[in-house]
């Protein structure tokens, strides 16, 4: 285990993976009090909403309404999520949030189809426009996610070869516009990851690129989100996107069944339990834990806010 | 990942651990619809009920029926456990079981005394009346668990020391009426494991008894069961119980939230797609997970049952 390090980042993804991915409508002050108890626990970054159609992703309506509720906490930044320069120009004049440049491409054509209807080349011309008003307005260029970096519910198997393409093509186009490559997320959309598939697309992306700073986006669909985390930490990651309760879900994923990201809390004890710092407070996210539950109105995923911390 | 094995044996303990966990009453019938379906998967050793005293359990009142209703199927031993030799009595003249001679023995004196109301002394005179027993009715004995070997929700750590001191008694014991060494089952019994934990335990048996057959027995309660399991297999162990869907947990660990076993299909779908071999049909096992929430009459938490294979 000689790789583990020391310490991790989890960036919590709850909100804005599970208010776009539940079914029920939820109250926006529903939304902001989950949002301002995740502030009191540690996290240092959350995403709170995305900017996107919302009559694609109807639970997103209220985005600025939500980004208006928000009260500041020292050392927390509220993130957002944005896929184009629509969306991008809502987030910089929302109140309160950290604007940080992001693009995401997806690895398997068939999804970023699917899901922001683009094919490969269209797919790089958004993230290419978006940089370019990344430079343009002075955002720093903060992270590229790479979706179905380890499998696609349509194409089936995505080659390392994909991945490794699609990051190559992300940072020359950075590279055009002077920006400094960003943190790489691969994410698990439709969770395809197993220990294997961690090992070998984490391997190959450091073999080529070994200074890149990558993180981990996961999903438990099929039970493997903490195995491939630790995974990931055994090579050596040390950067996490994680949900509270394990919200969330891609609504374009074609998913089976409960499709949460990696539940915070359960990868936080985790963490605590094998020397690795987070800087989180336990206690206070297995709270958040049950409040996500009674937010969305039904049980989440998430095993330790009922499980519980060991105390004798 | 090198020690990785080729191969593992999992033991379906969901029947014998959902049954006597689960609070509603399942009816007999229900219960013997999930066992033979299970007995369809590939599994070659179900465990489907204990002979205890149904007073404690009521759950296994309906032991001796569950085991007449049984219909033998080829290349599948249908297991039960005992505590006591009134138990073995009830299991030898039942039909339809293999008779395999089992103890346990637990780490943590106090939950000892929680479970079985034995002492140190107790619970190892218990252990030694049963193996006399076994070698009296020439009874192979197979098993021999070290229940709370992680950790124990009322005494808290538990040493590794302890566990080995157990296993020594037990092995002298077993030698004592000529018995050879069983397999020894390492038991999460109240979900204190972690990757760390794992490592230590399962490398101190190793250190000392290089030949020993060890078997891990997990419970998710703390969402664990599969990073642990994955650690174990890592360490090269190659046999492992499991419950269906997740079934099960012990009536006197004073768990919070849900307490059950790693899951059946979810262990058989990260072998299956890490290249280790368990002889499973996994459509089969998510049809017995969907099959067991269906008997119990709520949602069960395994995850691949609904989240599923990937099929393109």
């Amino acid at each position: 285990m000689s790789q583990l390090p020391a310490r991790i980042e989890i960036r919590e993804e709850g909100p804005r993976e599970g208010f776009q991915f539940e079914r029920g409508p939820i109250a926006t002050a529903d939304k902001l009090r989950l949002i301002q108890a995740l502030a009191g626990t540690g996290l240092k970054r959350i995403q709170t909403v995305s900017f996107v159609d919302p009559r694609r992703v109807p639970g997103m309506a209220d985005a600025e309404m939500v980004c208006q509720g928000l009260r500041d906490v020292d050392g927390v930044a509220f993130g957002a999520l944005w896929l184009n320069a629509k969306g991008f120009l809502r987030a910089l004049v929302a109140p309160h949030l950290t604007i940080d440049g992001s693009v995401s491409v997806s690895a398997s054509e068939v999804f970023g189809k699917r899901n922001q209807n683009r094919d490969r080349e269209e797919d790089l011309a958004a993230a290419a426009a978006l940089m370019a008003l990344y430079a343009e307005h002075r955002v720093p260029f903060a992270r590229a996610t790479i979706m179905a970096a380890f499998g696609c519910n349509f194409q089936g198997e995505v080659p390392v070869a994909a991945v490794i393409d699609r990051i190559a093509a992300v940072l020359a186009l950075a590279g055009g516009v002077g920006l400094a490559p960003p943190v790489i997320s691969l994410a698990d959309t439709m969770a395809w990851a197993t220990p294997r598939r961690i090992s070998a697309v984490v391997g190959a992306v450091r073999d080529k690129w070994p200074d890149l700073e990558l993180s981990l986006h996961l999903h438990d669909t099929r039970g493997m989100a903490m195995v491939n985390a630790w995974e990931g930490m055994r090579l050596g990651v040390a950067r996490f996107d994680a949900a509270i309760a394990g919200l969330g879900g891609c609504p374009f994923g074609k998913h089976a069944g409960a499709a949460g990201n990696i539940c915070t809390e359960d990868l936080a004890l985790l963490c605590a339990e094998s020397g690795i710092e987070t800087g989180l407070d336990l206690e206070a996210l297995m709270a958040c834990g049950r409040l996500a539950e009674e937010v969305v109105g039904h049980p989440l995923p998430g095993r330790a806010k009922q499980g519980g911390l060991l105390a004798v």
